[in-house]
């Protein structure tokens, strides 16, 4: 049997760029999924060919398990930045999503908005990247959407992803389960991402030797989870957007409670710091997008610290405070310099477009 | 107990305009997610207040059936149209995306990304339309995100929904099944969609009575595999972006066989044929978001297309033709005036930004 080929030529993806054939549905589209992103993201699920995949049922769903479903829209601008770019922060964005509700991450979708005019080289790194932290976590792509603007209506790359997993049974983790005495730890140094990406924004550029901390954290969840007893992890968070000091007054609001912080026990990198001082950024504020902070039960902080320290993403863990009682959902830091302040929400808006 | 207000004053949805902060993750998203987002949406799971969605699982995944999971872009312009909106339409789509594989649609989740300065009566109108159609379909957006670019860098609103179905046991639809033999069904007129959304545009603005066809159609194919033998329906595909023409095209190669149409039995209204007409647009490549064509067993056809018929958005349910081998995996068509033609895939942009 010979295959006869549908198209005339490939895809010239050194100097070819998006035009809005390619989001016309017809053999334009076609192509681009074939060439681009099904080469790439290459499984079982996308070769189904449908307009959505058909999927098997994990075991822990069959023994009393709940789904779990999360989505995440993605603009960083510039696309790529040190440690990363838009490809694989989609992945592990919504990974960790997923992962913060104590489930398993099982599939993803991908939607993905595109310029017209932007280079086809450029959609591919983003896809391969894309493709490779998927691998890399074990959550495939198994379905996805490719859509063209106008140039001028759009900024290159959007990408869209949500995220499907399941928790299983007995586990219950979520943003209102954090209670008065829970201690709090925090995976690592914190505000790499946001440094990274505001080191390549055309206004700023700066030299640092800070990378984004960009990374899928759920098997850091399952090693949390597996050494805790039942039930002693309440609550767990990935602080991107809007940092550590807008999550825990999140949870604050959301679980009725106060926070009591200590400035001192807050990992940070040097550089970090350092930038921070020179932007005038308060590091509290910035975007992490490979760290997680959780609420754990004070007779479990020691085990499950000493799993996180274990685990590569959680070398760096950290107790930095405790949950306490205030119906006033204070978060409060103790500073270095030993007086006290609040830690507000983040009201303003200095890093648009981080994640 | 008293409940302290945590924002000085509510949104101004009449004047108020979407800005960066909107973005930002801080206390204007929440805002935004509280007033706008949650209130219309309202339910059980997007209560739940987490980055994610905890979600019950389905008596037929437990009985032996599969997960389907599907995505779409949005990008329709304008957003609002003779017949429906971006809101509405995103719910459609990925509700039929879902439903096109045999599965029951149960959870939507959705990503926003809006322009700065997007009005936010406009975002409003939008979001409430979604929840409209939502709370039709009977399938909740239990999990959503919101994010902001600047002026210049998207077009006031594009939404990204995933929807999660699951298909029964024992029902096997999809693009790769349809046989020779099978008999053609389209659920009814087709072009209305395309031609209602260009009916407004600035450039083109004409007087049309057509409204878009935008529908749910997950009730419909449930009303057709219920009367349905086991496995006689083949397959389902709604005739979205590049119109029959394209999909049935994508259906010959992936099922690999041909397949002979009859123009004068494709349902059209007689609006979008002269639209047509007056436009030079084959109505074969218009996009339609509220029908199906379907292949279908042929001792099953009649008792499938008597109860399309019976459905409200299947009045107009036709047999348009059948599956036959053919190596070449050609569409032909029988026309009107006794020829015979090639009905290409769509290759060219006629319609950008159609859904």
């Amino acid at each position: 049997m010979t295959v006869k080929k549908d198209y005339v030529r490939p895809l010239d993806v050194k100097n070819g760029r998006i035009d809005m054939n390619h989001g016309a549905g017809g053999r334009a589209s076609m192509q681009l999924i074939e060439e681009v992103f099904a080469r790439a993201f290459d499984n079982d699920f996308l070769r189904q060919g449908n307009d959505g995949a058909t999927l098997p049922v994990p075991a822990e769903l069959l023994e009393g398990g709940r789904l779990v479903m999360s989505c995440d829209g993605h603009i960083v601008s510039p696309l790529f930045f040190p440690g990363g770019d838009i490809g694989c922060l989609a992945v592990h964005g919504t990974v960790n999503d997923v992962a913060m509700m104590g489930a398993r991450p099982l599939y993803l979708s991908a939607s993905f908005i595109l310029e017209e005019g932007f280079p086809l080289a450029d959609l591919k790194r983003v896809v391969e990247s894309m493709a490779a932290a998927a691998r890399e976590a074990g959550v495939p792509v198994v379905t996805g959407d490719t859509k063209v603007v106008e140039q001028g209506k759009g900024d290159g790359c959007f990408i869209a992803t949500t995220g499907v997993g399941v928790v299983p049974r007995g586990v219950a983790v979520g943003g209102a389960n954090a209670k008065a005495g829970d201690v709090l730890i925090v995976s690592g140094t914190i505000g790499e991402h946001g440094v990274a990406v505001l080191s390549q924004r055309e206004s700023l550029e700066f030299e640092t030797a800070i990378v984004s901390d960009t990374a899928a954290l759920h098997t850091l969840v399952a090693a949390m989870l597996r050494v805790a007893p039942p039930g002693a992890v309440h609550m767990l968070r990935d602080p991107t957007r809007g940092g550590l000091g807008t999550t825990l007054n999140e949870i604050a609001r959301q679980s009725n409670v106060g926070m009591l912080i200590d400035e001192a026990t807050i990992p940070m990198r040097p550089q970090v710091e350092a930038a921070c001082e020179l932007l005038g950024l308060d590091p509290l504020y910035i975007a992490n997008e490979g760290k997680l902070v959780a609420a754990v039960a004070p007779e479990a902080a020691d085990v499950v610290l000493a799993a996180m320290r274990a685990h590569p993403l959680g070398a760096n863990a950290a107790r930095i405070g405790s949950v306490v009682a205030d119906e006033h959902r204070f978060v409060q830091m103790q500073t270095r310099f030993g007086g006290r302040r609040i830690v507000d929400w983040l009201s303003g808006e200095p890093l648009p477009r981080i994640c």
